[in-house]
């Protein structure tokens, strides 16, 4: 049914149009009983259902209904698959359905700047390629179910440090190319019903009452048609804040902001139309909600299988020197540490699930029958302590000897990774890395498996057999963990972000998280591998990177074609063959790599990638296409994305650090950049330039015969000062100002030259 | 004689003191013949004398006449000599008496930001400390002689890459930390008769026009009184570069400046004052010379062994196993490389010297009589040549496999490294490399000596045998090598700055050398060791560091006080002990390490050190003083200088990376930095201010009893969601505008409770 929104709105009071811009109490917006406007609520996500089941109190503290904690987007992005990000949204969909929930919170898309955010085991990478892709799908899979979304946290959030008030201060290339950039296709693509403003500012102007952010780029560019919420507590000035286009504050304000709204509308400094506006996006996603409720269907058992098969498909093998899988019978295998037994699975804050069941390793161990291997326990380490209990190391160590094989479950506790405060280093416990330590001294055959929201450094990383990292994987993590280990299931996920060797090497180190007031994004758009790969610096696993039991092999890539114009799409194609001996998953990665020189860009960038799914000697052809956008960085003199002419590099890649295949392609634009020619314009800018090249040539050209290949004065000492290539450099960097002093030019000339350039550079605007 | 300066200017016409303001020609100033005001000279500097012997072309490309080559200022900052330096300034200030030149261009001290610069042979240091200190000895040393000094290029020019154009962006902290300090002490200790501003841009504005720089910095604020001249073709905006604080634009205008400054004083566009302001400062500095000649003394031989001496107190032993010294009789050793035979000592651009005399290391092997091992020689490479002549390759290698030791003098070609262009890359040229390779395979004693004016990447570091680096050493560098590398002297020198292992690991790497029109220093203050040791990278050889033939002990050290107020003076004593057989000098480094978090510094920088000679066995007390400046950065809130209260680590070191000893002073600053208290202020800020924690404190506590510690909610579900530390976090992090919500203040509550904060802290001005 369609409603009359407008018709709606008409009958409202306007202390009932400024009602519905805030919400009613923790987690419900307003309705309006007469006008059959319903209280619906919105609850938190985005990796399970967590709806407080009393009233919530003012921080939302209560206790949620049990629910299926599916793994965190730190680790389905490792999964590189948007089918498995669509059905977890298809089954949180379900579940708001049943507990109707109109708006399920999420997902998360700010960007891994640093590891250290204490809230990045909710976000997806370090890529916005990747980020956006993942979004995307999960935005589709819960509004399939005609729930809505609130991808957040919007935008350049990417810390927990004063997030209420630090501002970050980031250019606009970097906001566009790597902080927006992962907003901007889930919300073109995915249409979320709704936007989820941060509680930070941006270059001065809190995200709330960012008019830029929220209507400039995010209405008018990118076409976004829902509403936009507030983080809980993020309105500074809610009438700023209303006309910037934040539409619904939330949680309860107590009226005081209702109020606030009221009074300007009267006092004629809000346009009443203003408010209109937002009560009519908001109206909207409330009606499409009520008016389409579909049957709901929270099969918690059925979700919990799903919850199992997404982690097993998103765990990263970092390392196997062939010790995985581990053998099913016959050994005796020694799983060591707490989180064997108790997993971590998740983080804290709001996206904490309260699960309905959890299963451990050592729960799953026993559960699988095909494993007949002896599986002994030692507890190794007290999760919450820095400190070794030497009792817990010693059993560990002894159990650790008497067995076959050593797996030492590992990780960081619950305190290291929150919402609301950042991690101030990237060390493991040291109780736990002693552990590992010791149980090399006594066992050859030792794996550790990882539990972790976001990088650890892995100073035995050198030393062990093997790494699976699980991050935190919801709560069947010890079922997949256990099929991963023993080969039940093959390791397919590879890692969503960099893992560097020490917390110094990352790109934000001197940088993070500022001084309170500010926070300056001074690495530009190289985050994450961007950094690394172009730095070549070392790191401990790169970007993309993931092991499995079988090998594929790469060939035959193709181009569709070899010449692009600016609005032609590029296929690539390449077949993948398993060569080894068992059926698995590869995820190929596509990367474009600039070598127009025309800007300063990371040496390459993540642009597409597919996943695809091969029994033992089977080879399939994969193809994925690239547009102007896949070659394209933000040009700030143009406001728009641009791809200078000339060659880019294809490269199909297991990892960022390990390029299978790649092709070059040839762009040309018709995009011609202004150019406002000056005194200070210098020739080589004049020469490099097609439209002033003739120009500045020929007057060159006199002047350069007088000034190289010397006459009278090339003596061999003057001509080592002065010589015939530094002349050159010379001339090409001097300002059209210098040749007064050089030929003589007066004032009059040099104003006629600078106006024939810009004759024939055309317009400079 | 004291001339009444004055008078004169009053009986000069408009035209005559326009003329002052510019050159009569490439190297003279106007003289005015009826006021007896003569036509002095300026003349290219600084690692010797560039008197061009004709009348000099519009480039200044004439040969010059002959003089001593001294060595450049990368080689003589590694001798940390300021005694040296003063001499080497000595005997400069001597040929200017002998030539009749009123003013030698220089020193540099342009901060080495990237080893690219072209000109950085020409730089000291990538420390401002170290660069002031050598900057103010050449100073004092020129000018005891009467003779003027040109302290250039002011400022942030640290490129050649479209220098006449670009703009250096560069936040405040970081000029006044890093590329003006290295200005400051010169020109307070050293007062310099002259200042020549650079060609770029600094933050959009001309360094030729920039008032902020060239009136209120440095005369204003460092009390500079001489006058400034511009670079050769700096000079923009003739008019309001005179405003700005330019006196004397170089060279000659042809006269169309000169009448832009007269029509624009009688179009009361220019006030005649500044104009006449400008005169006097030219004229003092004419007169000071011209009135106070001293018979000059340009003693060729005599200044040839001190450029051999001062050679000889700056190469850097980079490593040795034992090799060195090589046996003075008895042995057959191998010099191998072109430039054995024909050294490179120097770059090209302004600073060429016209040599009197060169010294190679083949010369000095022959005329060292105590040396009987027999020396032969092969050419290697062609100089000039990327690519492996393989005859020359063939005889080296021949040569080298049949002698006891090889010796590979090897480096940059010229073209590598001028004035007016960057390097591209850090390598030598692949023939070199190989060269040394395959020597490797046929020679186990393998020394390297190198000749360069900045870093080169060292491939084979790990495998040859010593490294000794002549950077480029003058004219006598064969002399100081041949002593050096027999043992007949003891290096002494040690690095101005940091040896990266590549190029990309510099700091500037993804900032250098910009899009050319402006250049971005996103690294801030952390240039050099300050960048490399705080994100404690590997790096090949850090700064600071260089071996000698004796071992060296730090002992006994002592503080004068361990606490301090602003305005003390700690003195810092300790003991050195020449622990080895030889007799030899160290090089003592004091660091500052700042432990009091209150802003985002280097994890140390050099505030002093001392050079100290010793014989075997022989131990000296060493004292170094630190003040209130040796602790501080710029904070830009107050715009001076600021060390906060707390601790400060001391450290003296015989490298950034070799600590030896350390010790920790407290310090209490007076100094109360404005506390500006609004709605977005947090309780962190707050409770960190001791002016305000009182009051923020007894408000918080009543609030977060009610909230940590859970009451009827803290179900273990609940409190793993929002545990006790994330409440914590989120109450510290918290803006006073969120008590509106939190605690149920009212707008005007909020307002009253600023007032009383505001009131508690003082006055926010």
């Amino acid at each position: 049914m369609e409603r009359d929104i407008r018709s709606i709105i008409s009958q409202m009071t306007l202390e009932e149009k400024a009602g519905m811009c805030s919400g009613k109490d923790f987690w419900h917006l307003k309705g309006v009983e007469r006008l059959g406007i319903p209280e619906v609520m919105v609850s938190d996500g985005p990796h399970g259902l967590r709806k407080q089941n009393e009233k919530a109190d003012h921080l939302g503290a209560n206790e949620s209904i049990k629910a299926v904690c599916f793994p965190t987007a730190c680790a389905t992005a490792c999964s590189f698959d948007r089918d498995l990000l669509k059905e977890l949204g298809e089954a949180l969909g379900d579940e708001c359905q049943a507990e109707d929930v109109s708006v399920i919170l999420g997902p998360a898309v700010n960007i891994k700047r640093s590891p250290l955010c204490g809230r990045n085991f909710e976000y997806f990478s370090e890529d916005p390629y990747l980020a956006a892709q993942m979004a995307a799908a999960h935005i589709q899979g819960v509004q399939s179910k005609n729930v809505g979304t609130s991808i957040k946290h919007f935008a350049a959030n990417n810390q927990e440090y004063r997030r209420l008030s630090c501002s970050s201060e980031i250019d606009e290339r970097t906001l566009r190319e790597i902080y927006l950039a992962a907003f901007e296709a889930p919300i073109k693509e995915g249409k979320p019903d709704t936007v989820m403003c941060s509680y930070n500012k941006i270059n001065g102007t809190f995200a709330s009452e960012n008019h830029w952010l929220l209507t400039e780029v995010l209405r008018d560019e990118w076409g976004f048609g829902g509403y936009v919420m507030s983080d809980w507590g993020a309105v500074n000035d809610r009438i700023e804040g209303l006309k910037a286009g934040l539409d619904l504050e939330m949680p309860a304000s107590g009226g005081h902001t209702d109020a606030e709204i009221v009074a300007a509308v009267k006092a004629g400094t809000l346009d009443e139309s203003v408010l209109d506006t937002a009560v009519e996006r908001i109206l909207r996603i409330i009606f499409k909600f009520a008016d389409r409720r579909m049957p709901g269907n929270f099969d918690k058992e059925r979700h919990n299988q799903l919850a199992a098969k997404i982690a097993e498909e998103s765990m990263v093998l970092l390392k196997n020197d062939g010790i995985l899988p581990l053998p099913k019978e016959g050994k005796k295998i020694a799983f060591i540490g707490k989180f064997a037994a108790k997993p971590r699975f998740q983080g804290g804050g709001s996206s904490h699930i309260n699960s309905c069941k959890i299963t451990s390793a050592l729960d799953a161990v026993k559960q699988t029958p095909t494993i007949t291997s002896s599986v002994t326990y030692a507890q190794g380490y007290d999760v919450a302590e820095d400190q070794t209990d030497p009792n817990l190391l010693a059993e560990a160590v002894q159990t650790a000897s008497e067995a076959d094989i050593a797996v030492i479950f590992a990780g960081l506790p619950d305190a290291f990774e929150s919402e609301g405060y950042d991690r101030t280093h990237m060390k493991m416990p040291e109780s736990q890395n002693e552990l590992i330590r010791e149980i090399l001294k006594v066992q050859k055959n030792t794996v550790v498996v990882l539990h972790n929201g976001s990088p650890v450094e892995m100073p035995w990383a050198d030393d062990v057999n093997a790494i699976l990292e699980s991050y935190l994987c919801g709560q069947a993590v010890g079922a997949a963990q256990v099929r991963l280990l023993f080969g039940l299931a093959n390791p397919c996920g590879k890692l969503a972000e960099t893992i560097p060797l020490k917390l110094q090497d990352n790109p934000s180190y001197l940088n993070f998280p500022g001084d309170g007031q500010k926070v300056e994004y001074k690495e530009g758009v190289f985050v994450g591998y961007r950094y690394y790969d172009t730095k070549a610096m070392d790191v401990r696993f790169p970007f993309g990177h993931g092991l499995s039991y079988t090998t594929f092999q790469y060939s035959d890539m193709q181009l569709s074609c070899d010449q692009l114009a600016d609005d032609d799409t590029l296929t690539v194609s390449l077949k993948v063959k398993n060569t080894g001996n068992m059926a698995g998953k590869e995820i190929v990665q596509l990367y474009v790599a600039d070598q127009t020189k025309a800007a300063n860009r990371p040496e390459k960038e993540l642009k597409n990638f597919v996943k695809v799914y091969l029994e033992p000697g089977q080879e399939k052809a994969v193809t994925m296409t690239l547009d102007k956008r896949s070659f394209a960085w933000y040009n700030t003199q143009i406001h728009d994305w641009y791809a200078a002419s000339g060659d880019y590099q294809i490269l199909a890649a297991a990892s960022s650090r390990d390029i299978r295949l790649s092709k070059t392609v040839r762009l040309s634009t018709d995009t011609k950049l202004p150019f406002h020619i000056h005194r200070n314009t210098t020739v080589a800018e004049l020469l490099a330039d097609p439209r002033t090249a003739p120009v500045i040539r020929s007057m060159m050209e006199d002047l350069a015969s007088d000034m190289i290949g010397g006459g009278d004065n090339s003596s061999e000492a003057a001509s080592e000062a002065i010589t015939p290539e530094m002349t050159l450099k010379m001339l090409e960097n001097s300002p059209l100002r210098s040749f007064k002093s050089f030929s003589g030019l007066s004032e009059n000339e040099l104003t006629a030259l600078i106006e024939k350039l810009q004759a024939a550079a055309g317009s400079d605007n």
